[in-house]
């Protein structure tokens, strides 16, 4: 484990690194890595779309990586790094800023509680009060910090790092490289009742999760089972704090959703959506691949591909802007709309006189 | 424990079950039950209300069991079951389905930490890791899952079942059958305190939790205990994931609250009252019987009972879609009345010259 | 531990400890401590400011601590305790009550797994099943619960409470007198990711949390590590359940956020300031102090000192309501410009006809 929270690496260094041309300032220094708009002072950036040419000069970065055409000098006291291909220097520099992070050690603390069906591979790190239930399956590499639960016959692919005191029920099938952040619960049952005269029946909630390749689960965060069949997400798909997320929903590849929001049950989301904070999406609703929502909005209609919607009930985002603006003339609307009304009459009455 | 992903049964086995007629297709099969809108072609559902018949025949549901004067006959590949009483013997139907789930067994591990003071009925379940404090009384049939922890003085029911990694802390009275899901923390202490000049001073929060029997509670909620006297969540009440339920709250019996709503603390819910998701309550706020707040709104005032409220603040249902409708027509209202300016203005010169 | 939900003062009782002056009922008693305006009749209050005069009569409060000049005389069955200083006097007060809540004895539970790096002061309670990681230093007099998990160095000062299963991650500073409620993760990392044609590369979160003095998180709070530097909540401020602090926050001393709010990435937040339930600050954003966010409302501009502000977009609050008045009568304008319009037509007709 490193805890040294001071280091950095200069432009000299990571040029060296890279085997790449320094441009401008040796000596500047970088703590961590960030896209040229989020970057600060302290962060290594890179030009990896044309698009973005500009916004190497506005971005706060010290250091980008660009391509060997871009010619712009660097301010003072910034520096450009010429490479071959930017995006994969890029993340070969990432992997040195990984390396300050905490990763435990290999090995099967002695307080856990693991059941003799159960199979684990080599290179585990299974924590201090770990319970491991029957038949769970783990594979190599992967981490299980303390107080997690591994429900029973649930399967845990390679490198996979279950943070501390995660709850996984039974029966869910976790792909590999997946990351689950702590207070996090994977397979509660759905909500699901039938309502009688004598109150809420349960509907039982016989499914199962499967989370597939490279997904990462924030803290604290839900993950219903399916009522039947499985609650699904899909490869490479990113989910921060607090979300729910209904039983039976299907999220696409490579989703974000973003803190507090939350799906109902049965909602088919695309690839490459995005959900911002706050958002909800009603039940059994199909999302279409690349359609956004924006911030505390709900989607109570299908969504088109690529679209950006905003609002509630949610319409397209510049449709949003619109009423959101026009809405903040209402009061004064009000006062136009009486004085019309004052004018029509003075002209009515004026007819009334007038012809004579 | 069973594990049979693909169990289901067919319209034969479930019309001999019950000793029902069957009308349709013997062999289709379900996997689950639902209410007649939610299902899908692997569901059976059931006709208990009358003023339901049409939906019978618009209803995925493969299987419908049926009153014995129910005339349509089933379409291709789907099946009636009739009997004398369609609701009971649904309530037979869902036991054969609620048998496909994980029921840990019964026994003590010995990685718990549970205080000689405690009282432990028979036929429990206390998984891994749970920690049992001073004064605790538990009575039979019930499952404290593992990583769970029951703060002192507190007492479950029988036939309860506390999920993994739950915090119960001290003094909650939890009654007969009730559900509690992971990461649940029930009598955290409620949010008050008093701004003086030298920042905010706690106030104590020295009431407990009541929760009486039948309740089910999702996984990540947060029930407040109570500043004094208790919060108290009522017989036969359902909450969902992500759920925060204030100080002294009184939650009525059968009440629903969706996933992610928060009811602030002293509000007083009636009975059969449903809070949809993302929602809201004001403190201190009386809630009539069987009211209903549809998703992502606020209640802000006392609700009338039986009626539907939504938008923040909250409006009558048809007076928010109203409302909602007309803000779409707003900025197209702005030109309207504009255009009715320019008008009044010509009107007017044209009345100051025509009169001669 | 105490555990005597009937315990109560009575007016006698307290003007006694208090050396004071007592008008009014001698037999009144109370069970808890509020604000004038929360109180009910089993609460003790006070007037520590002249501007609250008035609420002393109307409050439901039955005893209230008043200075020597308040003159008015108490109600039946209220009474009045004058003393030099009212608020000071509360201060004392305050402590008899906080004795009927339940604080675990000091000790170190046999079943914790504690690394031997670890330096742990005296007088510490230290619960069943904590696991406390390499590095990590605690300062006397606190309570780390059952269940709870302190990663790699983190340091946690004195008079700290931990409540049962709250996860610290690595590196934590937390000052002495900090409460943390059950459920809650301090240092899961922030959500940051970069956007590529393989999907979302992670953006290392390297940086840590700190919480200074006297802060109050509530229970399943997500608090998120610095992408670098630090996540820093200042002294004194308190939060609620189910709040979502994003990477790299700033939040002031004596700052208030109200359950299931949601700060961005890199808000940088003002001392006394209040967010109320539910609402939303969208990332990068400066929020002055003693600003106001209302619940459910999200701030997506930087906000001026001082200033309440309401809705989506936020505006200021008493233009916020002057719209939703205006919304309200949305509906019933369309008709009045409808009507307009016609007036309009008949009047251009009669004009064309009129002149002769």
């Amino acid at each position: 484990m490193k805890n040294d929270r001071k280091s950095e690496l200069s432009a000299k260094q990571i040029s060296k690194m890279l085997g790449a041309v320094l441009v401008g300032s040796e000596s500047i220094s970088v703590k961590g890595i960030a896209n040229l708009v989020d970057a600060s002072e302290y962060d290594i950036s890179f030009l990896g779309n044309d698009k973005y040419r500009k916004s190497v000069l506005s971005s706060k970065s010290a250091i980008v990586l660009v391509p060997h055409d871009f010619d712009s000098p660097p301010p003072e006291n910034r520096a450009w790094i010429k490479c071959d291909n930017p995006s994969e220097a890029f993340v070969d520099i990432t992997q040195h800023f990984v390396s300050y992070q905490y990763i435990p050690a290999i090995g099967i603390h002695s307080s856990t509680s693991i059941h003799p069906s159960a199979e684990l591979a080599g290179n585990l790190h299974i924590g201090a009060g770990v319970v491991i239930e029957e038949g769970v399956i783990i594979a190599g590499h992967s981490i299980v910090e303390a107080g997690s639960y591994i429900g029973p016959n649930s399967r845990i692919g390679k490198n996979c790092r279950i943070h501390p005191n995660v709850t996984v029920r039974e029966r869910a099938i976790i792909g590999d490289g997946v990351t689950i952040h702590s207070g996090t619960v994977i397979g509660s049952d759905g909500f699901g009742y039938i309502t009688g005269p004598d109150g809420h029946k349960k509907i039982p909630q016989s499914g199962i999760v499967q989370i597939d390749d490279d997904v990462e689960i924030g803290a604290n965060v839900t993950v219903d089972r399916a009522r039947f069949d499985k609650t699904w997400i899909k490869r490479g798909t990113k989910i921060d704090n607090l979300v729910q997320i209904g039983h039976n929903v299907i999220l696409g590849e490579n989703t974000i959703i973003v803190s507090q929001s939350g799906v109902s049950g049965s909602v088919d989301i695309g690839k490459n959506v995005i959900i911002a904070g706050q958002s909800g999406v009603v039940g059994h609703l199909k999302i279409g691949d690349g359609a956004i929502l924006m911030a505390k909005s709900v989607w109570s209609r299908d969504a088109e591909p690529g679209v950006a919607y905003c609002g509630y009930p949610s319409v397209p985002r510049q449709t949003f802007w619109k009423q959101a603006a026009a809405v903040q003339k209402l009061p004064e609307l009000l006062k136009r709309v009486k004085s019309l009304e004052k004018e029509i009459e003075s002209l009515k009455a004026g007819n009334e006189v007038s012809p004579s």
